[in-house]
Order: C-alpha cells, then sequence, then structure tokens
C-alpha cells in the first residue's frame, strides 16, 4: 500500500460541506468517487478537518492509502479529469505510511473575505460576504489581535449539543492558540487571515461576525477579553456567513512532506 | 409613464438565457418579477438581445416602461434588493420615450475567455473556456483581424432551423459589420474581443470557436476569407462552450442617454 498526500482547491457552495454523507454531494464522497474511478479502489480520503457546506478551500489537505501502483503526476492528472470542475487536485504526493491530514496537521490558515463595495459582481457572490455599511477598521484590526495567544475560545464555539461532550460525558477541550489574526484590505475586498493550531467548529466565522460588530460599534475592540473570558457563545457576536470562508493552508512537520 | 434604461451584469450559469420562458428561470423573467415585485406593474423589459443559456453579461442593457414615479437611484437599489445575487442591476436611467434597448443598439462588445493554466480554479470555472492545448497566438490574432468589415457572416451563424427564414419565407440577413476584432493575452487568460454592428445567434461562440482551431493548427489563419465566403456553417470550425462568453457592453446613440 502507497499512503499519498493531496492538495484540493473547492467551491463550497454546492456540497453539504467536507464529510461525506448519505444522499447528498459532499467533497470527501467526490473525492472518494474520483479515487474509485480512477483505481478501482474504494477509501476514504481522510481530510485535515471537516469544512461546512458552501465553505471553500484553497488548499485543503487529505490523506488515503492506495495498492495500486500510480505516478503522483498521473493520479493527479486522472483525479482532475474525474472530478467536476468545482473540485481541483493541486498536488499530489507519496507520503510516508504513517501521515494523516488530521492527526499531523500542526496549524490551519483560513480567510474570511468582506466585498465592500458598493454592487457584489455576480461572479463573486458565492466567494463574499458583501457588506456596504461602514466598519471601524482598526477596532477591527484591534480586535483580531486581542485573540492571538492560547485562549478558551468556548464563546467563539458552535452551541451544537452533540458536540459539547465527547464520548461518555468528557468535555470537549476548547482552548486553542491562534499564531497570527489580523486584517487587510486587498482592493474592494476586507481580508481577516487567522493562523492556529486548531479550530473550533464555526470559530472563524464566529471570530469574523463578532470582529464585523466591532466594526460596526456594537462591540468594543477593548471587550475582546472580556467576551472570551465569558466562555459564553452569547457573548460573541453573530456568525457570519459560509460563503465567505476559505481553509487557506494546512501545515504539517517534515515527516507529512514526501 | 416614464421609460427606463438599465445596465445588467449577469452569471448565466443557472439561466436558461435572456428570454422569458415558462418553467423556466432567465434573466429577463427574472428580472420582470424584480420589477412586478418593486413597483407592482408587469412588464416585460426589453434587452438589447438575447444571450444564451450559461452566457454571462458585463454590461446588458435594457428597456421598459413604468407609471410609478421613482428615482433612479432608489429604483436601482430596490431591484438589486428584490434580485438573486446572479443578477446586478449596475445603472438606472431615465430614458426618452421612444427609447428601445434593442432598436436603438448601434453597436455590442463580446469577450470570450480561455483559461490557459494547467489547473483552472474552481471559482473561475463557470466563467472560462479551460483549454490548456499549445495555441499559435499569431495565428489567432491574423484570423481575428480577418473578419474587420462588412461580411456575410453565414458560415458562423447557428444552423437553427428556424431562424434561416423570417415570416413569409424572407430569408434572414446575414451581413453584419465588425469594427474591432482580436485576442490579447491577461495573465492567465487569452480573452478574444469582438464589437460589431450586431451579431448572429452562435456568432461569437462560432468565430472563437474556429480561431481556435486555427491556433491548433486545424483551420490555416489565411483560410479565413474562404471560410466566410463559403457562407456555410460547416466550413468553420466548432461553437466554443457558452461559458466563456460575456455580452462587455452595448452602444447607443445620444438618443438612448438621459
Amino acid at each position: 500500500m502507497q499512503n499519498w498526500k493531496v492538495t484540493l482547491s473547492y467551491d463550497g457552495t454546492e456540497f453539504h460541506g467536507w464529510q461525506v454523507q448519505p444522499e447528498h454531494a459532499t467533497v470527501q464522497g467526490t473525492l472518494a468517487e474520483a479515487i474509485q474511478h480512477v483505481t478501482g479502489e474504494r477509501v476514504l480520503p481522510q481530510g485535515s478537518g471537516r469544512t461546512d457546506a458552501g465553505v471553500h478551500a484553497l488548499g485543503q489537505v487529505a490523506s488515503f492509502a492506495l495498492a495500486a501502483p500510480i505516478p503522483a503526476a498521473n493520479l493527479m492528472r486522472a483525479l482532475n479529469r474525474s472530478l467536476p470542475p468545482s473540485v481541483r487536485v493541486l498536488a499530489a504526493h507519496k507520503a510516508a505510511p504513517e501521515f494523516h491530514a488530521r492527526h499531523d496537521a500542526r496549524a490551519k490558515t483560513y480567510e474570511y473575505r468582506i466585498y465592500r463595495g458598493e454592487i457584489c459582481p455576480p461572479w463573486l457572490a458565492r466567494y463574499v460576504y458583501a457588506l456596504n455599511w461602514p466598519l471601524d477598521f482598526d477596532a477591527m484590526q484591534q480586535a483580531a489581535q486581542a485573540v492571538c495567544g492560547e485562549h478558551d475560545f468556548s464563546s467563539f464555539a458552535a452551541s451544537d449539543p452533540d458536540l459539547k461532550t465527547r464520548g461518555e460525558g468528557e468535555p470537549v477541550c476548547h482552548v486553542r492558540t491562534i499564531f497570527q489574526s489580523s486584517w487587510s484590505r486587498e482592493g474592494d475586498l476586507l481580508v481577516y487571515r487567522v493562523r492556529g493550531s486548531g479550530f473550533l467548529h464555526h470559530m472563524v466565522r464566529n471570530l469574523a461576525g463578532t470582529f464585523l460588530d466591532v466594526g460596526r460599534g456594537h462591540i468594543a475592540a477593548e471587550a475582546l477579553p472580556q467576551v472570551m473570558a465569558a466562555r459564553s457563545r452569547s457573548a460573541a457576536g453573530p456568525t457570519a456567513p459560509a460563503r465567505g470562508l476559505f481553509l487557506a493552508s494546512v501545515e504539517y512537520d517534515q515527516e507529512g512532506q514526501p
């Protein structure tokens, strides 16, 4: 068996998220079908993490093992011929036998894109949150920087009842480390970029929604430490729409590399 | 009654073209519904011309008359609130009573976009024809320039049996004047831009498909005069896919302007 690491880009609009589901098109399920079409082998590729319905990826990473011997360039080309145009394999590399895209991920970077122009072009509508009201950029930047470091992010975790405990009622740890967190102006876009050790469900969309509330003056930038300390979803702002969110990249230690 | 001229941008992917059809979503029908939602008036906006299913617009123009007095800025904002994100009103102006978006159009410009990179990003897939094989740019440019001027474009007209005659068997005129016709390299894109007095059904896609055949060496650039002289669809190349085509702009004499 050969273990593989593939890097994927996808438009999440028409998928019910990453994770395979009966009856629904998902990115994981679509990739599994393409792998089966190309190699005849039925495998379930493991992603670095799930992305929700409507969330996109510039560089999701997945791993899977195949019995078929196949050169990396051929695997990539054959998968791209089999996949729909909304999913592209950007790279395929042979990986060490123990490599696992989720377990071995050391850091991830997400981008959240806000369109600031008056009229959002139809070709961007699926990929941005169009928001034309005034925003205090400096306050949003200050708030974004306040979440850097190791914190309990319960205030930014989706309040999914089924995610509050794991197994026998053991509480899920909500502590994560954020390495970088900042906004930048890029043409007609405002982009929030966050790099961290890992992210809770909805965490980036809840951070973005909270920073937008700061930008509108509904939450003070100075209040971010209290919002985190409250460890309560209701202390933070709303969940920003999925369509503005991109999983930009996933980082691994050397052993994950070919 | 006040006559209106609106400029529209749209993503044609999920529409069955411009022209209203029972049972199918069309741009004209969607705009009519938005106008009715905003004003209560049932009108059929007249476009500068039809666009086919999957064809996009950067600047389609439509005209319609309304009884309701409404400031132009309010009409534009209200239509954009009512329309889906795939259709945007870029401008709305009061027009002279006799203005008609189709009858008064003096020139139109179309763009056809080819993606030349190795892997087409998912967010461009709906808006380009991804074509990775070698193309002779200079030959394509020479062929594009050969169609400038007044010509019978029968070789590039869709072979729709119902369009060959008009009314009582009168043959449709296939003579059109092309003012500008050229290819340009724009980053990872090759863009064909053509400005003319008017265009036959499928004409731009048939021109693009023929120039791509020239780029691949299947048709000689020097053969374009013979291709036109043949006045036969089979003398030209294939119809390029709808998704690469954009109606870029429509020009009017002064009376069409506010």
